[in-house]
């Protein structure tokens, strides 16, 4: 989660819309299964390599900005607001897609992101803990992110 | 979310330990983040393809046996059960590395994925409903999903 560079964007509770008639149309709100919140998790990829960059949260207001501006737009559980992911640091997420799954409980948002997605400077947030590798594993597709993880623990 | 190939395997509440000793080594138990019910949420992507095939909840047991094992194991809510993906449908998943995010609250596992790893018989969970898309990206990344998903809504 990068929630570090969230600022205020609207004050609306999570799961509210908005009183201007700007809301999430009825044929994505309907399929949406949100927690008790009024969330739903955003796995967040970078569209060019395919490494998955972070996770954050929407409620119906961000999915419906991400949606019409085409930015990366969550809900801060931590601040209780809406954030535009680089709004602070210009880390910004321009949005190639948005995808729900099966369920309807999960998001996955595919994004041309500008600089680091992490704010610890990481290209992912997923670089800072390696809990397991498979030794046997020289496959091509599992570059991604390793240039400066931390073998924590192998637990195996 | 896959959730329909769960079969019981052990009745351990979430975030419960078992009585054997059989625990997730405090270095890595230590670093989670958990939810108010014991749970992290699990992203599972192709080891080589890199597609993001599913999301799922893991607790402390359910991340043990996928760091012992090597078999993605998870913790379903809707039965209130571990689950070994594939257990019943044989869709089992080979693990090639477990990361944690830099706030320690989600898991990123990279699988060998047998068969398709959605209960509706896709490849990825996140093929069934395509929301937004950015019709002037023509990248190469941005293949990996396309080929049986349906434009429920561009919102934009």
């Amino acid at each position: 989660m990068t929630e570090s560079d969230q600022t205020p964007h609207h004050g609306t509770p999570a799961g509210n819309t908005p009183a201007d008639g700007s809301t999430l149309p009825a044929s994505v709100a309907d399929l949406l299964k949100r927690n008790v919140d009024g969330l739903v998790p955003a796995v967040v990829q970078d569209a060019t390599s395919g490494q998955v960059l972070m996770m954050a949260w929407m409620n119906d207001e961000a999915l419906h900005l991400t949606l019409t501006t085409g930015r990366g737009t969550y809900w801060s559980r931590s601040r209780n607001k809406l954030w535009m992911k680089g709004e602070e640091s210009g880390h910004v997420q321009r949005v190639r897609t948005v995808r729900l799954d099966c369920d309807g409980d999960t998001l996955l948002v595919r994004v041309d992101q500008t600089g680091p997605a992490c704010h610890l400077g990481s290209t992912s947030c997923f670089d800072t803990h390696l809990l397991f590798t498979d030794e046997d594993s020289g496959r091509a597709g599992d570059s991604a992110g390793t240039t400066h993880e931390t073998a924590e623990e192998a637990a195996q």
